[in-house]
């Protein structure tokens, strides 16, 4: 068993060691002296204003997290200043002990890999001396599981104007949210300069089941319209059909335009329906699911960490989660290839 | 994949699809040119000092804890108060609408498990009307695996006494801590009107490593002295041994105290070396990352929730992590086995 169960305010998820006598206790329940049992029922109550009070300190922590926002964003726009190469960071600002410890590290990977790295390296680096840290966040997403599933080759000369990701939350008042800001350069694929993806989140317990309530939960998101230039919208593709006239046998090409894959469906996600969850397909809930878990992970590792992200160093902490992951990873990329990339051009009202 | 997964600001264990290119990453770091690995290397700086400004979220995160914790004290007082028959709730204390259901929910199981069940019910439930709610706590112990397997047959008549458990946390200034404050009855086995075990906590990056920060981390726990009533100590049983003299062959009996399995144990901790871990043994390391564990199960979910462990409700929530638990509890029970209760009289000196 690994310590960091025994790890951190905030491991609501440690809740091993538990499970196997639940029939024993209802049992136990149903078998109480009404007396007990009505005993009971008052502490049930109390549990329940516990929830409540439960609901506001998430709350609290939610502005904790707004007030940091600021403190941590002097070191964010430090970091995209020097990734986007506006600043050049002093001698005494890139003083990193472990340079040499790395290098030996990777000696041997590296002369294994040296060919194929020579010609990333050639793609990747045109000059010894480029601009900044090119591609730092396309870097991230094509290393990143999560992301690189989303990742189609025509979003990546798109992502290389990508200068910043950004995390703003709601503020004090406001219905719990955060929002995600992709900020990119000008650049020859739409004119927005910055595309937004909006978190709302819930942190109250449902008067239907309040017991169940862990804090603060997304719920909703919503995304943005992106301002393609003309002929640039990767989110499509057209396609031509071959008609045949029924009568005559005459045949005929229609075009029309179907959906593409592409990273950039991420800010038109789809919708649940406003009522319950039953309401929604298997694909809706599956398709939303994901997507909060995208949103929460830019919000909670990739922009805190982005550094992290690009050398490898994250992944190396998160190694413990790697074997589920490639799992879940795999069932998903049969089910895409199922439903898209096999039939590239179905009907865009399937 | 569920929902959960984008669940909560406190989810740092979400870290999902990630994990399988990190030599991709790290071989490109090694081949970045210099002028960008050095810019790289001035974004690990800042991110040192992300870790740091994070410590001290997670310490105001704390403190928010410290706060609520005053106001879940007079729900907690009163819960109390009713399971040890202190207080006697009023009937609008006590409404509770999903009586009929859990009735009809649980009719089937109950008869099948009938006999069992009256068996139970009058070993637990000598008369029709009890005061207050009995065996709550050691129900709750009995019902958590975590907690089950520690719970020795001649540890239950003891943990009978034990009117509440509460968490105290440390005052601001001081060194970050928990305690978990066992609060008894009046009882024929010991004088201590309370016993706690303190849980210390750490809430800074390691200098040798700040980016595997991820919040506050028990790292040391320290019991209490329990004052048994003389022939009353169920941590140690005395033991009889034969011994033959070597030259004149007679044989005499000495007695002799030896450590006993017992719940009361986890007021006597293992203690961690106070150097690097590297010194302790797997035993030890394994035997102190279980008891954080269990502090930090106590802290985060049994006091807060305790109703929800009596009636099994919480154990309902805990399910999918139920196949995972089994499985570790398994292994430790066969260890705990192969240690002690294989050979009882084993030296304490080893």
């Amino acid at each position: 068993m690994d310590t960091s169960k025994g790890k951190g305010d905030l491991g609501v998820q440690n809740l091993s060691g538990t499970g196997d006598k639940l029939v024993h206790c209802q049992d136990l329940e149903s078998m109480l002296p009404k007396a007990v049992k009505r005993r009971v029922h008052a502490l049930k109550r109390l549990q329940v204003q516990c929830a409540n009070i439960e609901a506001k300190f998430y709350e609290e922590v939610h502005e904790l997290e707004r007030k940091y926002s600021t403190l941590y964003q002097p070191l964010f726009d430090k970091r995209r200043d020097i990734v986007t190469g506006t600043v050049e960071p002093t001698d005494e600002e890139c003083e990193w002990q472990s340079d040499g410890d790395e290098d030996e590290e990777l000696a041997e990977e590296v002369k294994e890999k040296a060919t194929i790295e020579e010609a990333k390296k050639e793609e990747t680096m045109p000059q010894e001396d480029p601009k900044g840290i090119p591609e730092f966040w396309l870097t991230i997403f094509k290393s990143v599981d999560m992301l690189s599933d989303m990742l189609q080759e025509h979003d990546e000369p798109i992502l290389k104007h990508l200068r910043d990701i950004q995390v703003k939350f709601s503020e004090p008042g406001q219905p719990m949210s955060f929002t995600l800001e992709f900020h990119f350069e000008q650049n020859g694929y739409f004119n927005n300069a910055v595309l937004t993806k909006v978190y709302k989140m819930k942190s109250e317990p449902d008067a239907s089941d309040p017991f169940s309530f862990e804090g603060p939960e997304i719920i909703d998101c919503e995304g943005c319209q992106i301002d393609w230039h003309k002929g640039k919208d990767v989110t499509v593709k057209t396609i031509k059909k071959k008609q045949k006239h029924k009568g005559r046998g005459t045949v005929r090409t229609v075009t029309k335009q179907v959906p593409n894959d592409s990273f950039f469906n991420f800010f038109n996600p789809v919708k649940a329906s406003p009522d319950e969850e039953e309401d929604d397909s298997e694909f809706t809930l599956a398709t939303l699911a994901t997507d909060f878990e995208i949103g929460h992970f830019f919000r909670e590792r990739i922009v805190p960490r982005a550094v992290l992200y690009f050398t490898g160093e994250a992944l190396e902490d998160d190694e413990s989660f790697e074997e589920e992951d490639m799992e879940e990873g795999d069932e998903e990329e049969q089910d895409e290839e199922g439903d898209e990339d096999d039939d590239g051009d179905f009907d865009p009202k399937a």
